[in-house]
């Protein structure tokens, strides 16, 4: 079974997905952006979680479909406390609405992720959603931090690799804990299963971070070396900052933080100092092991290995990926 | 058994909740608006409705805090989108941290709410949280409909009592709801409590709108005629509106929507057409019609009349209050 089979369910069960009829500008914001698309990760692994113990994956799908809505919520409230003018290509909810629909259609959207929970078998339902609720705590955590971060001057490398756990990691491991539980895992195979979802998610966003700066602009999808023109303290940047010598940490501080009126110029200078770091390879070293490490615990799950094959594909197409 | 010994089961319960500590940017804002106060009335109706059924109300108590988390969650995101500068006299979170903090902090509180219902017995947990879902979505369309109504020209009476329902009324007969099942009442008894909540909560938020403009400014709390300045389109205003005969009309309309210099003269001219057309009996009559109603969902509730003194008592408190 290859992931297409996997996706396919996910997008039928989205497409019949209802959100609520009045007042239009409550739902249609919903109905928005759950259309604006994306890879729906988070779905299709729960499905493929669930896929490893079983072949009953209807009961999987709403708890699945709850993962999206929840993430998209995430996405509005994060855009409008970004004052991020464009998703996926199109106008973001506050842009297009405004930010006081964004508010209460992502809080309402919040509301409907848990109800897509309430399905599940009952004596599963409070483990389940004590999970959730748990994860969903961490990602509004890791926001915080994320936006604390910005206007701290010293954010070291831990604390930035804390972060983009608790804001993404967390709710992949999640994903594919959940789809294990309900699935009929044990609870070690849900928790290695858990732990593969956090190290891939961890991995998936030190991907995000290199192809920032490395990407082709082609394919990438958003203007390369947007990070380092917002100064965003990416693994990049910090690790540079802490290996620098004196010349080069110089050359960062002359760039990053400052105004400047050629972005260009800009990131060129600042990717000059990571290529004379080997701050490129640092990081693939490092999505490598988190890679290797989700790997590990796959291996622990105790099903046949044919049947770890779509998930293992994933995790490689989210390493790989270019955009 | 008089209502202080329920109120002091609660703030007990509230002073031992805790809701997370770091980042502190994201919890502290939660610990400062639960900390302001207020009469509390959310977890009193639900323990007030388990106690019609059961002594025991300890289990009762998280769940009662969870009603309590949810209502300041829905204050702290209305605060952002009113613009509120203060809540019970001191600043809203947006402005004493700034709007992001407020966006975010209040989606944990919302977790945290659901978090507070997780403890209920598993045979219940799905039906409560439905209903809390369902009620929860409920609050957030009658916000969005209470922001379209500034908007709108035209407002029925009708729309207007639907309003309240959704962003007030609900939520009251889903707390007394709550604490039936808890307690252990049969559906059609937590039914009729539902409704005698509802029923309550829309005479509760006539009430507010009459004492708005005929309250006693020394006890009322905040400044009398407060809606009529900002034209909010209360239950007096659109009868008055719907009853005015051409002259009054032209006094309404010179005055609503209009931009002043002189508040005080406008509350009197809109008073004085209310005082004409016997806006305030109208009011105080359709807020005692829903006060019978609600007394007669009571009366059919199968428990000794004694047992449902507290309830009585604190339904008559909400009616006959002055601020």
């Amino acid at each position: 079974m290859n992931l297409s089979f996997f996706s396919d369910k996910i997008t039928a069960a989205l497409a019949q997905q209802r959100y609520g009829a009045a007042p239009e500008a409550l739902y249609e914001p919903i109905r928005y952006i759950m259309a604006l698309g994306g890879k729906r990760i988070r779905p299709l692994l729960t499905l493929l979680g669930a896929h490893l113990f079983t072949d009953d994956l209807d009961p999987i799908l709403k708890p699945a479909i709850g993962t999206e809505v929840f993430h998209n919520f995430t996405l509005l409230h994060d855009d409008i406390m970004d004052q991020a003018p464009l998703r996926r290509g199109q106008p973001t909810v506050h842009e297009k609405w405004n930010a006081n629909v964004a508010i209460l259609s992502g809080d309402v959207m919040l509301v409907r992720a848990y109800e897509l929970f309430l399905g599940v078998r009952p004596e599963l339902l409070a483990t389940v959603l004590r999970k959730f609720s748990q994860t969903a705590a961490e990602v509004c955590e890791g926001q915080q931090w994320d936006m604390l971060f910005e206007k701290d001057e010293q954010v070291s490398i831990a604390q930035y690799l804390d972060m983009i756990r608790l804001k993404t990691a967390v709710l992949l491991g999640f994903c594919l804990e959940l789809g294990a539980l309900l699935g009929g895992a044990s609870a070690e195979a849900a928790d290695h299963l858990r732990q593969f979802g956090t190290d891939i998610g961890l991995a998936f966003q030190l991907r995000d971070d290199l192809l920032d700066v490395y990407g082709d602009a082609a394919t990438f999808g958003k203007r390369v070396g947007g990070d380092i023109v917002s100064d965003k303290k990416t693994f990049l940047l910090l690790t540079a900052q802490a290996q620098a010598n004196a010349e080069q940490r110089a050359t960062l501080a002359r760039h990053i933080g400052q105004p400047t009126d050629n972005a260009e110029a800009k990131v060129q200078a600042v990717r000059a100092v990571y290529d004379e770091l080997h701050i490129r390879p640092q990081t693939e070293a490092l999505i490598n092991q988190y890679f290797q490490d989700a790997l590990h615990h796959l291996e622990r799950v105790p099903v046949a290995a044919e049947r770890k094959e779509p998930l293992r594909q994933l995790a490689l197409q989210l390493m790989e990926r270019e955009n």
